[in-house]
C-alpha cells in the first residue's frame, strides 16, 4: 500500500485537522464526535444543511462547507457511514431556528443513521427533513444499497440547495427543491484501477492490466460490466447514453455537464471527456448551460471518471451562480 | 497503460480543446500554432503575461488563462517544450500595447525556445521580459535543467503577477516583481509512483513497491534520495526541512503554504501533509498567512505531493488576494 498517511487508522481525523488547520476562516471541526462546521454557525433563520458519509471521497463532503453550500458535514472512517450521534450533535451545533436539511446519499448505513438522527432531533422539537440521493443509473441494487446509489448529483443538490439556503428558502420549500434537483439528475461512473482503503491495506477489488469496469460504485461496488479498455470517446458514449436515456434528457433541454475523476484520472483526460461530452450532447440539441469538471466526488486514488447530467431551468441556473466559498468550491466572493 | 484516451498523440490536442469548449466564456484556443488565450484578449494598456511548457502538469497553464493570471498558455506535448511559433504567435494575439512577460519554468528547452520568441517579438518592436522560475531545491543540475528547476513557486508567480498586471504594474515592475517571488519562494516533492506518457505507453522510471523518492522532478527527472516509504509527518518533515533551511525561512516571516498532489495522489492525503507542515512552521514561528491546497502542478497520475513555501510581504499578500477568474483557481468574482 502506497499512501502517504500515518497510522491508518488516524488517517481521518489527521485529515479532517489538517482542513480545520488550513481554512480557520471558512471551517471549524468538532472532534467527539467528529463534524466540521461552517466558522459563522449558527447563521440565524437559515435553515441548516448537513450532509455526510465515509471518507475517501474528498473534497464530498467537508470541502463543502461554507457560505452558500454545507453548515456542516459529517466524515465517517474511509467508506463507512458516519454515526447518528455525529449528525445529530452537528444538527444541534449549528441549528439556526429555521430547521435542518440532510442531503443523503443512498447507502443502507448512511440512510440509516440520518434517520436515527432526525428522530433524536424531532424528539426535540427541531423541524429536520431528509432528502436522499439516488442519481446512479449504473445499477437497481447495489452492494450497500437498496435502490439506486447516491453519487455525482449530490455535489450539485449541495450547491444549489445551499444558495437557496441562503436566499431565505424555508424547510419545505428547501427540500423539494432538493427532491427536484435529484429527480433532474442522472450519473454513472468507470474505473480503470482499484483504490485500497488505508485501514484494509489492500485493494477494494481486481481489474486486470486491460481491463475496466463500467458502472463502479464509489467504493468500488459492481458496475454493469466488466470488458476491455475502450478509448475515451468510447467510454464517454457508454455513459453519456445510459444517462441520458434514463431521464430521458431531450432535444432542447438545458443541462449541467459535471465530468469527475475519481481521484486518480489527470485533468488532462476528464477534458477529453468533456469534449466528447459536449459532442454528443450538441448532436442531440441538448446544451450545456452549466459545467464542472475536476474533482468533486472521489474514491481515494482510484482511476476512472464519472459523468453526470443535471437537466437545468431558470431557478436552478440562478442558484448554481449564486456566490459560495467553501474549501473546494469558491466563486463570487 | 491504463488511460482515458483516444490516439496517444491526440492527447494534448483533444483535451485543450475540451478546456475551450467548457470555459468559453474565459479561454479561447488556437490551433495552428497551439495557444490557449484570453477570450477577451488584447487587454489594451495591460501587460499581457504568458507561460507554458509540457502538457501533463495540468491544470497549469492553460487551466491559469483569465483575469487576475495569464493571458495566454503554450502547452507543448506532454513532458515536451512548446516551440518558439508558439509563444511569438499568443504574444501577437495578446499583446495590449504593454509589453510581454514571459513566465518560464527553467528547463533547457522551455529557456531556450522562449528566449527565440522574446527575441522575435522584439525585432518586431515589441518589449518582453523573460523571467525565469528555479525554486525546486531538491538538485542543482537535472535531466533537462542547468541550474535549479521550476516548479510550485510557478503557479504562484502567475497569480501574483496576474494581479499586478490588473492593477497597472509596467513591463519593467512587473518583471521584478517576478524575480521577488522566485526569489521568495522555495519548493520540493517526493513520488510514491512514476508515471505514463502516452506516447511512451509506460512508466517514466521504476519504484519498488516499498519505495519512494525523494526531491523528485515533475517529469520524474532523479531527486536526491530513493528510499524506503516513510510517514506522512517523516515525509513532510524531509520537505519542509529542506525548504526552510534553504532561503532560509526565518521567526516572525509570513508564508504561503502551498501543499500540492502530483496528480495521483487523494485530498485526503494532502490535509495531513499540511497538518503536519502547519505544526513544523508553528514550532519555528514562522505563520501561514496564506494556503493552497490541491492539484496544481502535477505529473499526470504520478502519486506524490510537494511543497513550496514562498515568503509573504504587504504586497503579494495584496496582490494574492486580488481576484482571480480562471478554470482552475477563482476567487472575488
Amino acid at each position: 500500500m502506497k499512501k502517504i498517511i500515518n497510522k491508518p487508522e488516524d488517517v481521518v481525523k489527521e485529515s479532517v485537522e489538517g482542513l480545520g488547520l488550513a481554512w480557520s476562516e471558512i471551517v471549524k471541526v468538532n472532534y467527539e464526535p467528529m463534524f466540521v462546521y461552517r466558522a459563522d454557525a449558527p447563521v440565524n433563520n437559515k435553515v441548516a444543511i448537513i450532509s455526510g458519509g465515509g471518507s475517501g471521497h474528498e473534497p464530498m463532503h467537508a470541502g463543502f462547507v461554507g457560505y452558500g453550500m454545507l453548515d456542516a458535514a459529517c466524515p465517517g472512517e474511509v467508506f463507512t457511514s458516519p454515526t447518528p450521534d455525529q449528525m445529530y450533535e452537528a444538527a444541534k451545533k449549528v441549528h439556526g431556528g429555521a430547521g435542518i436539511l440532510f442531503i443523503v446519499k443512498n447507502y443502507s448505513g448512511d440512510v440509516m443513521n440520518f434517520e436515527m438522527a432526525a428522530d433524536m432531533l424531532k424528539a426535540e422539537g427541531i423541524d429536520v427533513e431528509n432528502v436522499i440521493i439516488d442519481d446512479d443509473v449504473a445499477v437497481k441494487d447495489s452492494l450497500y444499497t437498496q435502490g439506486r446509489r447516491g453519487v455525482g448529483t449530490t455535489v450539485l443538490a449541495e450547491k444549489i440547495c445551499g444558495a437557496a439556503a441562503e436566499k431565505g428558502y424555508d424547510l419545505k420549500k428547501l427540500a423539494e427543491l432538493c427532491k427536484k434537483v435529484n429527480g433532474w439528475g442522472r450519473s454513472m461512473g468507470m474505473a480503470l484501477t482499484p483504490c485500497t482503503v488505508p485501514a484494509a491495506g489492500k485493494p477494494t477489488f481486481e481489474l486486470a492490466e486491460d481491463e475496466m469496469e463500467i458502472g463502479i460504485g464509489i467504493h468500488g461496488e459492481p458496475g454493469r460490466e466488466r470488458m476491455k479498455i475502450k478509448s475515451a470517446d468510447e467510454i464517454t458514449e457508454m455513459l453519456a447514453e445510459a444517462i441520458i436515456e434514463d431521464l430521458p434528457f431531450k432535444e432542447g433541454d438545458e443541462v449541467l455537464a459535471f465530468v469527475n475523476s475519481m481521484g486518480g484520472t489527470p485533468e488532462i483526460e476528464l477534458y477529453i471527456v468533456y469534449r466528447k461530452l459536449y459532442k454528443i450532447l450538441e448532436s442531440k440539441g441538448i446544451k450545456i448551460a452549466r459545467k464542472l469538471v475536476g474533482r468533486y466526488i472521489t474514491s481515494l486514488e482510484m482511476q476512472g471518471v464519472s459523468i453526470t447530467l443535471l437537466k437545468l431551468d431558470d431557478e436552478l441556473k440562478e442558484l448554481w451562480d449564486a456566490p459560495v466559498k467553501t474549501p473546494a468550491l469558491r466563486w463570487g466572493i
